[in-house]
């Protein structure tokens, strides 16, 4: 098939360091190459994939320190995608909802996939207008708030399955990976492993937005001698540090749409402590690879059957459900069944 | 004519408080209904018009702290003009370039004021995307960097007449209002006052962006016994501030696309003393509605001739080119330009 994918531009596709999004846009278009997909990404220009790369921008917008006006490249994507439509087959796009309105117009049927939370009451017109909009959501706990939409599919997250390899002979540390901020519970994740007498290794971000909280919730907890801070880390180190964990903590408090870092740890074969939010349910199976807890003191007594878990387990069921080869092939069955209801003879049949 | 008016979101029309943009659609809409034209407005929901208001948001961005995402109610705009368009002989846009891509598919003619500037690298793909878009400038210098676009015109801002009255007998003092950042000078405005020897009241607002800059810079200066310091203020005060100043003090730093305080003061008499930036020269008459210097000397001297200005020729000024009666005129006149050119008989001609 000719695909297009569309990816937001604050990120290089894959980023440098985080951006959730512009790494899953970079897995699947290689993912898609690989399949022998015809696939074109519209990208940042500093971009690196196998893909046909349309750039939309000289480099990604938060590297590009010159760049005041961080919608007009934007929106000159969008006007890129809707010139060279009528070349692809299907068109992914990952950009939130600003093309939304544009999708009625394009000459080639669209599918998008909603990267974030879903659960805000401002969505709801938009939503409703778009409610015949074909999307795809990352997690089936993501698209509770409105079940109303076309949704074509749920297609979880997948990683390249050599990106983040197995080890079978951890270190002693439990990791905590991901932003520092209120929702992520940093502050839970330190208080488990104190009272688990383990080491915490923490590789983590801190937005600007969240600067203050960090200071006022947190920096005083990571001074203990338990806490190991990182900062934040590339995909070597994350391979290294994932790997070598007994259990990677995910200990949050919000509704995780789908959350990356749990397969990252599935790759390694580490198993996840995780609170019950958002798509954990969907990603975790208790005691097999990991455990779902909503207590300290029930993530405190889950560490201690930590041996109990089987790693190679962790490992298999990251290989039969979050790889970027399954992630594309879903992907794909989705794209077939949009050519089919865009055929004009079979669209007047069902009409 | 049936005329919508799409305003952005981030403040309510007209705004509280700070909101260029949104306060000249109010000023717009208004005077378009008062020259007896069917006005449709759509605005946040708290906004209020003498045109029917077709509500995007429930209220103001900016004031709405419940709201996350606030591209979802932007893009809820754009869906209901476009499902509306119908009904409108002409669709005029305020909303920067989020728009652009849609215009061309919008059963409507439609024609997009640029309210910033436009001097930016960034811009020159969308610029070229976009050359065909029927396009109004707000000053002729703001268009310089795009000359090739489908200008319509370059329309000037303009006022209610009875919003800011003409004081025929002002204070000692002189004023400054705006923003507190690096381009807009306060610094200088502090000089000249101190070495005139005049009080300078400064009624300005300080965006979080600009509040390092306010630290480091300028709060210092406003410690001198020159100095008065009315914060933010609302309208009401504003007529009162300009009305009772001997002149405005307007030493901007950078290519200002138009200037709506240097307006203001015109329309209570009140000349203008301003760095030749931007749009500065199309608007004022050098020592007959104001001074146009590049040197805190150069000001001091024209501040020292203060007298010699009449202040009902400011007025006039204001009258003959800056009322919102004038610039709905204008705009009548490049929609029905529009209309005419979007005619099919017309187009099929042309073309």
């Amino acid at each position: 098939m000719r695909i297009a994918q569309v990816a937001p531009l604050f990120e290089r596709v894959p980023p440098v360091t985080y951006g959730g999004t512009e790494r899953v846009v970079a897995y699947l278009a290689d993912a898609l190459v690989e399949l022998g997909h015809d696939v074109t990404l519209f990208a940042s220009g500093d971009s690196r994939t196998s893909a046909r790369l349309v750039s939309a921008a000289r480099c990604s917008l938060r590297l590009d320190t010159t760049c005041r006006d961080t919608m007009a490249p934007q929106i000159h994507e969008l006007e890129l995608v809707s010139r060279l439509a009528h070349r692809f087959d299907v068109i992914h796009f990952h950009t939130g909802f600003l093309h939304l309105p544009l999708t009625r117009y394009l000459e080639a049927p669209s599918v998008t996939t909603m990267h974030g939370r879903l659960d805000m009451d401002e969505l709801s017109p938009l939503m409703k207008d778009f409610s015949d909009v074909p999307l795809v959501s990352i997690s089936d706990h993501q698209r509770r708030p409105y079940p109303h939409q076309r949704w074509c599919a749920t297609v979880y997250h997948g990683l390249p399955s050599r990106l983040l390899p197995y080890n079978a002979s951890p270190d002693r540390y439990v990791a905590f990976v991901g932003r520092i901020s209120p929702e992520k519970r940093l502050d839970r994740a330190i208080e488990i492993a104190r009272r688990a007498g383990m080491e915490l290794r923490v590789a983590a971000k801190i937005d600007a937005a969240d600067r203050e909280y960090f200071q006022a919730e947190i920096a005083g907890l990571m001074t203990q001698p338990h806490v190991t801070y990182l900062g934040e880390i590339g995909e070597a180190e994350k391979a290294e540090l994932l790997g070598g964990a007994r259990a990677l903590l995910f200990p949050i408090d919000w509704p995780e749409p789908f959350g990356m870092v749990v397969i990252e740890a599935l790759s390694c074969g580490t198993p996840v402590l995780a609170w019950p939010g958002g798509s954990v349910p969907e990603l975790l199976e208790p005691d097999v690879t990991g455990w779902i807890v909503d207590s300290i003191d029930g993530a405190v007594e889950a560490l201690r059957r930590v041996d109990a878990i089987d790693r190679a387990a962790c490992r298999a069921a990251f290989e039969q459900r979050f790889t970027a080869d399954r992630m594309a092939r879903d992907y794909v069955a989705v794209y077939k069944r949009l050519q089919d209801c865009s055929r004009p003879g079979l669209e007047a049949r069902t009409a």
